[in-house]
């Protein structure tokens, strides 16, 4: 076990999810919950910053305690309720409609870094608006902390000024292949790559769904598999809980470097691959390491030729 | 060098080509074209059979002829034109539209297998009626040969019961992935695989473009990856370049099986990255084997990772 820390910004939800298999009724959800139960099967000391209302059960609390989630930077905001959010994917599972967004106390969101973090190793800024990402950033009270970003269409066109000021203090991104080309006007993903690494990661991570990750480094390049599925159920939370795969292993890795991002991909893509069998964070409560390198052994099986 | 022979089957054609860098005017096309230049890269005991016309230059027959491909087997029919096509690509080259389309002699095409290649231990049944498709393995005087089958949309849609006709006798298939979706009305590409194993191939092996390439077999499975490219002139020939690499390996090889076949995805790959890079065949002219295997040990590096 590692003493790095590790902290993961994002929301806690309800989310409710309907499928060509069937409805989740209302579960939980929100970026930080996929990539918490993730990275903390790692054994790494993580803590959860986010934001809940009155009407979140304490027993969603308990799941990420009893994985020894610091829980002091969740704000339990009794004036209102938690974020909800509730989708229709179409027959494919590959595009989804949004029914309802209902930010509730998510609008008040001011993240605390708690004390005990203000040094984390790692941070990981889930799916936010920027300028409550930077925030974390602002309480950081080292320069040491390897930062991962994930952002979406969302803020790229919404928040663009806010979105340019995070990613330049970004050191690793995470971001979806479409969204890569948008944010950048490329034509490929390699072009995309070389511009987002001129906006200050170093590390570039094009997420490309079902066809796996593409990590571009100083002209390096890397693509990781993601596992052949034939019992998708629901691709909620799988980019979370590829982010918090790739955080967990690099919190329990002496040094961050090319080799070491490329394993953790691809614990982020076996991660990735549990999470979309069940709905929501469903089949993540029972995923622990040893399946986790386990399918990482599978992926690395998958992929292997001889010349 | 091996004694083994491979026979190509596939057209012989005129293309011109529109893409948003430019027109390639009419040149050199045709599935046997680019199969054959890739597969001739092998110094296999290859062969083609096709069609042309009486406007077919013999400056294009000899570019194959200096690769000692035997040309026995292409009919040279005075009575009309070679097959032309024309196509649009549209932006990020994805997508084309076919502008014209004029059979011309390969309307009269009824392929000859010369004597001398009547017991190939390979043939490439290039895309083309499976009825034609068909007549050729009628021709063989062996059951020893291993039957490689490209096929697409148009026979999916226009000439089912002939394409199950010749997928029985097939040995390895090559397909989209779209296509090989649309062919069993999978929902994923394990599935689609599954059940074309049903139909009779022992191998399958879906294209993904971009993404690489799927092989299934017997419940195993093997992802090729695609070589990462911000130089795409073309995307013109490249499943037929990639067939021709594969077929080119595994003529070259002792034996064909699974291990085989994985390292003769990653040479059709690698055949195809050179192949999108100019107009037509135009970057396959000067491809040798030498090449193809440098860029065969990047793929590899590619997509290698320690855990």
């Amino acid at each position: 076990m590692s003493n790095k820390k590790a902290i993961i910004v994002g929301t806690l939800a309800f989310d409710e999810i309907e499928t060509p298999s069937g409805s989740s009724g209302k579960i939980l959800g929100g970026a930080a919950s996929f990539s918490s139960l993730a990275a903390s099967c790692f054994g790494v000391d993580s803590a959860i910053i986010s934001i809940v209302g009155k009407d979140f059960p304490d027993e969603y609390l308990d799941i990420f305690r009893k994985r020894n989630v610091n829980m002091e930077g969740v704000e339990i905001d009794k004036s209102g309720d938690t974020f909800y959010w509730k989708g229709r994917y179409h027959t494919n599972l590959n595009r989804r409609d949004t029914l309802v967004t209902e930010l509730n106390t998510l609008a008040n969101f001011k993240p605390i870094v708690p004390e005990s973090f203000v040094k984390a190793d790692v941070v990981l800024l889930g799916n936010l608006h920027p300028a409550i990402q930077h925030s974390v950033l602002d309480q950081m009270k080292t320069k040491d902390t390897t930062v991962v970003l994930d952002t979406m269409n969302y803020w790229i066109e919404g928040a663009w000024d806010d979105l340019v000021k995070v990613v330049a203090k970004t050191d690793i991104i995470t971001i979806n292949d479409e969204e890569a080309l948008q944010m950048t006007t490329a034509n490929n993903l390699l072009d995309a790559a070389k511009k987002i690494e001129s906006m200050g990661p170093s590390y570039i991570i094009i997420k490309k769904g079902e066809h796996g990750a593409m990590l571009y480094h100083n002209n390096q390049t890397f693509l990781a598999p993601a596992a052949l599925l034939d019992n998708v159920v629901d691709p909620t939370g799988a980019g979370d809980t590829f982010a918090g795969g790739l955080v967990g292993h690099l919190a329990s890795s002496p040094i961050v470097d090319f080799e070491t991002i490329k394993t953790a991909i691809v614990y982020g893509s076996s991660m990735a691959s549990f999470c979309v069998t069940g709905f929501g964070t469903k089949s993540m409560i029972n995923v622990d390491l040893e399946m986790a390198s386990k399918r990482a052994k599978e992926l690395q099986s998958l992929v292997r030729f001889e010349l």
